[in-house]
Parts: C-alpha cells; sequence; structure tokens
C-alpha cells in the first residue's frame, strides 16, 4: 500500500494544532572533529526544555550521503518522497521567484546571452549585465504574444530571467536551448516527447518574437531557455492530511515550495518576531502552521559558524512566543544540513524534535546532533515526519482491525 | 528515482581515495548473554582511535533477520540491492573458484555420481570422491566438444565441479539435473523459459559425453548439474560510481565477488601485511580500494572466540599502516556477523566505522557492537555503506536545487 493511499485512509479531524518549525540548514559539523556543532555550541535554553519533554531524532532528508537542495528538502519534511515527487528547474526557479504556477503551466529559466552579426552566441550571460538593466529588457518581452497561450516574463538576477507559458495541453518535455557553448547559435526547442511538441512550437515563437524585441540591445540580445517543467503534481495538504495549512515564510522560494503543497501564504513578515505575530494572528484560523527561518542556513553556507550559533541563539529566544499559543504538536527541524565548515549544503542528518502530550519522552535532555542519536524517533527518513505530527495531533485512525 | 539512477545523476569526480577495509563476518555475539562479544573482547587501540574521531553505524546486510552468504553480504556492501541482484548458485560457485566468468557464459554446479549398470544413482555424491581422484576425472572431461560452444570444466572439491557454457545466446534458465534421491536416473536438462532450450540442448549433449568418457570410472561414473545462472549483469562500479576500484583479496571467491562488479584485482598478497603492501604499491593508480580479510570468518565459522578476538587484533594492529596512506574516507565493516557462538553466518547487525574530514563524529570511543548502536550512521541497510563513503569523498553533488 502506497504511504499516501494509508494517509488519507487513516486521517481523522479534530482541532489539533500541528507547528512545524523549520530552520533550514539545521544540521551542522563541529569545526575540528570531536568539537561541537554550531546547535550543540548554541545556547539555546528553550530548545532544550522541549527536548527534555519532547523526542529527538535525526532526520535523513532523501537518502544517506544525499544531499538535498531546498526542493528536495522541504518536500521531504511536507511529506512527500523527494525520489518520487520532483520539481523540474523551471518550476523551482518560478516558485523561488513567487510565481505562482497553475496546473496548466510549463516554465523555463531563461538567460540572456550576446549574439554576434552571424548569430553565434559571444557571451552566454550577456556580459553577466546587471539585474537593473536586465529588469529592463524582460519588461520588454512583455510584448511576446502567442494565440493561444498566456506568456509571463519575470525577471530573476543579472542575465537570469522565467518564462511561464499558460495554455491548455503544453508538457515540460522540452529540451534546453543553450547549447553550453560560444561560437555555436542558440537550440531550437526540441520536443523530447510528442505530447511535448506543441509546447516546442511555443518555445520557438516565443524565441522568434522575443529576438526581434531584443535585436538592438547592445549585450542581451539573444537568449537560451532551460529546465522546462510542469508544474509538479503534489498532492495539496488538505486533500492528503485533511490539513488546513498556514506557510508563514518570509523568502519567496519558501513560500513557492508551501504553495506546491497547497498552503496558504500568510501574512508579510520580514523577520521571525513578526513571523510569530502573524502566527498568533491566524492561529484560529488554520490547522497546521509551516513556519521557515532561513539564516541558520545563509550563515552556514557563508562558513560562518559563530553566526549560525548567533542565528540558532536568536531562533531559540523565539520558542516561548510559540509554545506560549499552546500548540497540541510543535516540531523544530530542519530541511538539510548546512555545516559552516563546508559551506554548502550537506547529507548529514538533520536534528529533530518533536513534543506533544502524547509524545514518548526519551533520556534527551538537550537538542544537539549527538543529543538526537540517542532520541526516540531514531534516525528517519525525513518524509515520515508528518506521519509523527499527525499521529501526535490525534488525526490518525487506526490502521487495520 | 531508482537509487542507481540517482547514483549516476549526482557523481562528480575528484581525487580522493577511499579504503574499504572488509572484516568477514566481524559482528560477533557475546560467549553468555550480557558478555562482550568478540570485537568488544579484543584489544583494537587502533580501531577505537578512528571510532573516536569517525562515526559508527550498524549495518544491515540483507533485511533484519536475514542471514547472508558471501554474495549477497559482499553485493550489499558494494551497493547493490541484493534482494535485487542476484549471483545464481552456477556463477558463484564459479567465480569463488576464481573462473572469470564473461557476459555469454551459463556457468552450473556439477556433482559426479556413481551409477549402476542400470544407470540409477547408488550414490550422489560419488562415494564422497577425494578431490585428487576427482581433479583427475575433471581432467578427462575437457575432451568434452560441442559445435558452436565452448566448454570450460573445472575442480572444486572432492566430487564438486564447475561447468560453464560459453556462446551466444545461451541463457541460464535451466532445471537442475539431480533429482535429490538414489535409485533412480539423473534428470534431462529442461527448459525452465523457452529462451534456455538451446542451453537445455547444449547442457544434455555435455552430459551424454560426459557419460562416455567417464563409462569406466569406479565411482564417478556419473554426474548431475545444479543451479544454471547467467553470469549476474551488475553494474560496474566505474559505470555507477565513475571510481576506479582495486579489490586486494586473498580468497578466490572475493576476488571474483568484487571482479563481478568491475574492481581491478591487484597484487598476489597471500597475508594482511601483504594485502597493505600491495594496497601501498597500487595507491596512486586507483580511486577505491576493496580489502578483504578473511579470518574474522573462518575462526568465527569454527567456533573458536579466541581465535576470532586474535584475529580482530590482527587486523587492529594493521589499520596504521593503512591510515599512513592517508585515505580520505576509510570504512571498517563486514559482510555480515559469524559469531563463534554460533560457528556460523548470522542476521546480527554488523558494526561499521567510517573517517573523513567531513564527517559529523559521534559520542562513541571504541569499535564495537554495543557503541555502534549509538553511532551517527544508526542502523542502516549495507546497500547504503557506498552513499556514504561518495558522500564523505565528496564525490556527490548536490541532488535537485
Amino acid at each position: 500500500m502506497n504511504e499516501h493511499d494509508l494517509v488519507r485512509e487513516l486521517v481523522e479531524k479534530n482541532d489539533s494544532k500541528i507547528v512545524m518549525l523549520v530552520a533550514d540548514g539545521l544540521g551542522g559539523l563541529p569545526q575540528q572533529p570531536g568539537g561541537l556543532t554550531e546547535l550543540e555550541t548554541a545556547n539555546t535554553p528553550n530548545l532544550d526544555a522541549l527536548a527534555k519533554q519532547g523526542v529527538l531524532g535525526s532526520s535523513v532528508p532523501v537518502l544517506p550521503g544525499i544531499t538535498p537542495g531546498s526542493g528536495p528538502g522541504h518536500l521531504g519534511l511536507f511529506g512527500y518522497d523527494p525520489l518520487e515527487f520532483k520539481i523540474g528547474r523551471g518550476a523551482l526557479e518560478a516558485t523561488g521567484i513567487g510565481f505562482e504556477l497553475g496546473p496548466h503551466d510549463v516554465a523555463a529559466r531563461g538567460n540572456f546571452c550576446s549574439l554576434g552579426p552571424d548569430g553565434l552566441i559571444t557571451d552566454r550571460r550577456a556580459g553577466r549585465i546587471p539585474s537593473e538593466e536586465s529588469f529592463l529588457v524582460v519588461e520588454k518581452l512583455q510584448k511576446v504574444s502567442i494565440p493561444g497561450v498566456e506568456t509571463f516574463v519575470k525577471p530573476v538576477k543579472e542575465h537570469r530571467f522565467v518564462v511561464v507559458f499558460r495554455g491548455e495541453g503544453l508538457d515540460g518535455r522540452v529540451a534546453d536551448t543553450d547549447p553550453q557553448a560560444v561560437g555555436v547559435t542558440p537550440l531550437d526547442p526540441q520536443p523530447l516527447d510528442p505530447a511535448a511538441a506543441r509546447t516546442a512550437e511555443v518555445a520557438k515563437e516565443f524565441v522568434r518574437q522575443a529576438r526581434e524585441i531584443l535585436a538592438d540591445e547592445p549585450k542581451a540580445n539573444g537568449l537560451t531557455l532551460r529546465g522546462f517543467a510542469d508544474r509538479p503534481a503534489l498532492p495539496s495538504y488538505q486533500d492528503l492530511y485533511g490539513l488546513k495549512a498556514a506557510a508563514i515564510a518570509v523568502y519567496p522560494m519558501y513560500k513557492g515550495l508551501a504553495r506546491l503543497v497547497g498552503m496558504t501564504l500568510v501574512g508579510e513578515a520580514k523577520t521571525l518576531d513578526e513571523q510569530i505575530d502573524t502566527l498568533a494572528s491566524c492561529w484560529n484560523d488554520y490547522d497546521f502552521f509551516f513556519l521557515h527561518f532561513k539564516y541558520t542556513d545563509s550563515t552556514g553556507e557563508d562558513g560562518n559558524f559563530a553566526a549560525k550559533v548567533a542565528r540558532t541563539e536568536e531562533l531559540d529566544a523565539a520558542v516561548p512566543r510559540i509554545t506560549a499559543l499552546g500548540p497540541d504538536v510543535l516540531i523544530v527541524t530542519g530541511d538539510h544540513s548546512t555545516p559552516s565548515k563546508l559551506g554548502s549544503h550537506s547529507w548529514h542528518p538533520v536534528p529533530t524534535l518533536l513534543t506533544a502530550e502524547s509524545c514518548r519522552t526519551d533520556a534527551c535532555e538537550r537538542f544537539g546532533e549527538r543529543d538526537c542519536l540517542s532520541g526516540g524517533l531514531g534516525m528517519f527518513p525525513a518524509k515520515h515526519l508528518m506521519l509523527q505530527a499527525m499521529a501526535h495531533a490525534g488525526r490518525f485512525g487506526k490502521y487495520g482491525a
């Protein structure tokens, strides 16, 4: 039996509130073997108190040894097997800039490039055109008009932009047009499946019109398209768990990921404190709350151990305002590890904490990577965390008689 | 997404060196409940030092409670799901005597038997004919000649031998000819699938010619064939991991298993010390090194607790020569447990140790079965160990954006 079918079969409704606080890139590494990680170094009295009354474990985002990007990392936490459910690159890029993909959309990543008089690529990144210039060029592309298809062009950064085609019968299986080389022409969009023939034609027409519009641009007079992708077919939180879910995030990427699973974006918080204000203000309107905290990841990516420690302490300080709301289940975890020692995402398991009236408290007294190894949740695939959340919220019936 | 496809997608190359030291049958049991296992009893200062700086875990070779043979045990360690990839008995027997199976080979295990004047089996093992006699009989069978097929007959031990048929279009799905009883005739080789019809005919012709050749043998005047099998279709280490892999083993079985996954057999070491000489001498030529140490298994099989302890200490003493080479990732594990208390392979998880600059050190300070239970690798399927090896060697890119 498929795990999602099992979930659907067992779901029961009640008035419980579940909070999942995701500290992005939470897991870390000691600076020297045998030392303490960022989380173990941080002074976290509030998280430690939760660890004492709750149950700990180590979340494996995808598989042992596999380092996830933000997409697979969050899909796992949300209960979707990241090897089964994939978000294509174009769809993720659109999601990351806050574009709300619809069911009939195909998104692609666009790069401006420079073409010589012979049409050959002279610079694959249009001289790394600054964002403020590039945004004006993107604006011009709004004029493109293709019959039967709605076209959206949105800036990302520097030479990068996103194109979304919206219309019935579109299909993301179209090959990249970036030849990954200079001195050659961009490729024509080619269908990778007969079902994508029309989408390839649409993309071709987009490129044709765009080339005309861009003809006199000094740098960005050409473009390539990559990572064509449909909106991923993810069952929604409502459909799967019967949960009215709210996402309270600051950054577009995480808002977008939450929206892909049917969460409602609530508020316009810019700080953790404002996020908790939002949480309090919408407390009665939702069953499930996804709170995303970015800075444990960004400081890790910066390779800044001390800053990651400080951000972890900032997170800890916010905990009492969350517990004061009285969630039935409170989970603190991360979508992956981002050890400042590596300055990048990593494969290491993610420390995870769950408190609920019905949790079986383990012997752990602190929230840290090593403590989590002896925790009652064990070492578990991230995709199973939502099963624990639902169970501890009393939202699952019994399987079988 | 299939795990091997994921591996292929993520593989990146670098100059790292991975050493996997497999102490066959490493895991053990205490002689009395509550006592120490062989590994826990052994004085292993070098392994303990690695445990302190590295990360431990417990490897489950196939599934909890499942005792593997050497084939599935090693396939798991090499990253092949032993329930998906199987080595048929004939192929394993050929592998075990060092026969290099080709892609068009079908191998079967042969037993000499004694036939009465009426052609009925009087002894299924030809009176357990001694090896030295049997080897001469095998020699006579080299005369068999079948058009379009190359035939190899190799002695194993006593009444046992191996037959390999080599030719286009052969197929291992042929039924055993051993009736498992005396007083009846050997069965004719029968195809279990239409695709194996020709192979069954080839086997029948082999048996016909062999019977003529053996007609005057006093004991071994008949034969049965069992475990027909193709060479298993295992993706190679080069194909799967992008690794140039060297196998440094003493015994034919382990050399054969390594060869089946495309490792290069290096050296002709007879002792662990010579194996490490070989390791040092080919250090610059390979990325991955499989070192096989047999005696933790053979002493376990002998039921000799003290001897297994001594062999474990011998292994420990060799560790500094390996670490001196500076491997980026060093793994010490076993293909299964062989507790001397049971005198056989067992299902118990296998103590496993990994050291690397990027490993997340756990609280373990010794290498032993109980320590491994609180280790940072957790309890994991053996087939995932190579994912950890690749990750810690920096040989995997990120999954998803």
